[in-house]
């Protein structure tokens, strides 16, 4: 099978939110970055002047899709979405797009290239599925992933802040619901961290497909997988929420968190660009909740969620 | 031996900068916190209506001083704090207080009571020496502190978000510099995370005698002490420097940093009230660093510092 690739060059700052476009709207099958700064080190050890050419001057993301898209299209919704995201002060100057092909054996090769082991802290490590999943202390936890079908590998900035709030919040058998799970890397983890038990959800197919499988790379049997719009058709309540996604998919989520939240249960959010932070923190606010902890890295912010008390 | 106390009935926002200047700079022996926040599960279960009498409006917090210790002295330096707080946005009104005497057997029953163990992640719990030092989960290590003698036993925020953030970070076998010390906390918690060897400093000889104390509760034989004003003193350089302390010390260890710092090395800064972050950030800046991750709880921010890549 052969694959149509568009590679973007593009400042570093873009690198989340066009990765989740990429993958949320526009179906990418997978997504390769490489940064100037990972080559740093590389360039002050004397680096040859040829390979030196090759390194991009700030970022170069590369996106792959399935043959039979028109990648004319997939680049007119990117220069629209990168019009949006220069009204949220993002820099979108000098943006360059080069299409690309390559057989699939090439592009599974290269996406192993670039996806690698996580350590994500002392207790956390995620894995790819072809990588050895040894812990680095005795008391790191390992989760194995196949990363390749949806959004949510533990290589975002908004996975990794939630990975961090979750550590904390998560000491006894909690339950827990998973909005948009994706991957399925937070019910992995919940799971893993000793939920009692898990309910995720996603509106995706592939997601489900996907969650699936990595699920079931993980051992883990207390996660039910469920396909659905946010809450619709979620039932009961739950100790602990966690919505990594989209501002603008957490308004749309807000006003029904109450109705599936036990006493004394929070929720996590992750997903929040700063422009977007205080309009969120406002909506919870009316909607009777308070924020007991923020993250934040670079543009990105995680929020613990409480119920304000009565 | 008897002991003096000042209780004092305010707002529960004052319980980090008023328990900060207790222990720092009036050398309390000791301090206990009762919240109304704390009883309000036992309030809705219909408590009899006297003991509801005894619940604090919002926050009691009684410091215990030794005798001699003149009390009167003790308030009106409280007193000034208060000011001072309340130029930071602080409410600081109503505030009441009530001159107290115990004998010390009390005083330890009392202490005991109210210093419990402090489940502080899933995998980091400190516990007082009197407790049961059981870890939650197999992968839960466990902290012994006899909380007494000195500033930082896991109870504070300012502390907290400081382990949060070590948990992220230490994840190789580092070298570590832990400046004003106190308790010895977070030395004893970076070698436990595998630290290759600590240099601790305080410059008072109660926070050296009780981070002995407590390095030798956790059979620590890795960390250094130093009794040392911030970096006097000091040789080397450390791969991460954690400097959990008022933003105005703060102020005068930043400039001093690079000459201790490692090649990628990092700073943890914890202690900072949202009123000295943006001091705090143009300082760091001016000195060639650059804040990756930020948390904050309450007023209070703990941050990851790198140097800025030249």
């Amino acid at each position: 099978m052969q694959l149509n690739g568009v590679q973007i060059m593009c400042s570093s700052e873009l690198e989340e939110p066009l990765t989740y476009f990429l993958q949320s709207d526009l179906a990418a099958k997978g997504i390769e970055v490489r940064r100037r700064s990972d080559f740093d080190d590389v360039l002050t050890a004397n680096i040859l002047a040829q390979d030196a050419n090759e390194i991009p001057d700030d970022m170069e993301l590369t996106a792959y899709f399935a043959i039979g898209i028109e990648i004319s299209d997939i680049i007119s919704q990117i220069k629209a979405k990168l019009l949006e995201l220069k009204n949220y002060g993002f820099k979108t100057d000098n943006v360059e797009f080069k299409v690309i092909q390559v057989c699939d054996k090439m592009w599974q090769n290269q996406w192993e290239k670039f996806y690698h082991r996580v350590d994500f802290s002392r207790s956390l490590a995620i894995v790819p599925e072809w990588e050895c999943p040894k812990p680095l202390n005795p008391h790191q936890i390992v989760i194995k992933m196949n990363p390749k079908q949806a959004f949510g590998t533990g290589t975002h900035i908004t996975t990794q802040l939630m990975l961090m709030v979750m550590e904390r919040v998560l000491l006894s058998e909690m339950s827990v619901l998973d909005v948009g799970t994706g991957s399925g890397i937070l019910s992995i983890v919940a799971s893993k961290f000793g939920a009692s038990n898990v309910c995720a959800t996603d509106i995706s197919d592939d997601a489900i497909a996907s969650a699936k499988k990595n699920l079931a790379l993980n051992d883990i049997d207390n996660v039910e997988l469920k396909q659905a719009n946010l809450l619709t058709g979620v039932n009961g309540k739950y100790d602990l929420i966690l919505a990594n996604m989209l501002a603008e998919i957490l308004y749309q989520l807000i006003p029904h968190l109450s109705d599936h939240l036990a006493r004394n249960g929070r929720v996590i959010m992750s997903g929040i660009d700063c422009e977007q932070l205080s309009r969120i923190e406002k909506l919870l606010s009316e909607n009777g909740f308070t924020v007991s902890l923020k993250i934040q890295e670079k543009r990105w912010f995680c929020i613990l969620v409480s119920q304000k008390s009565n």
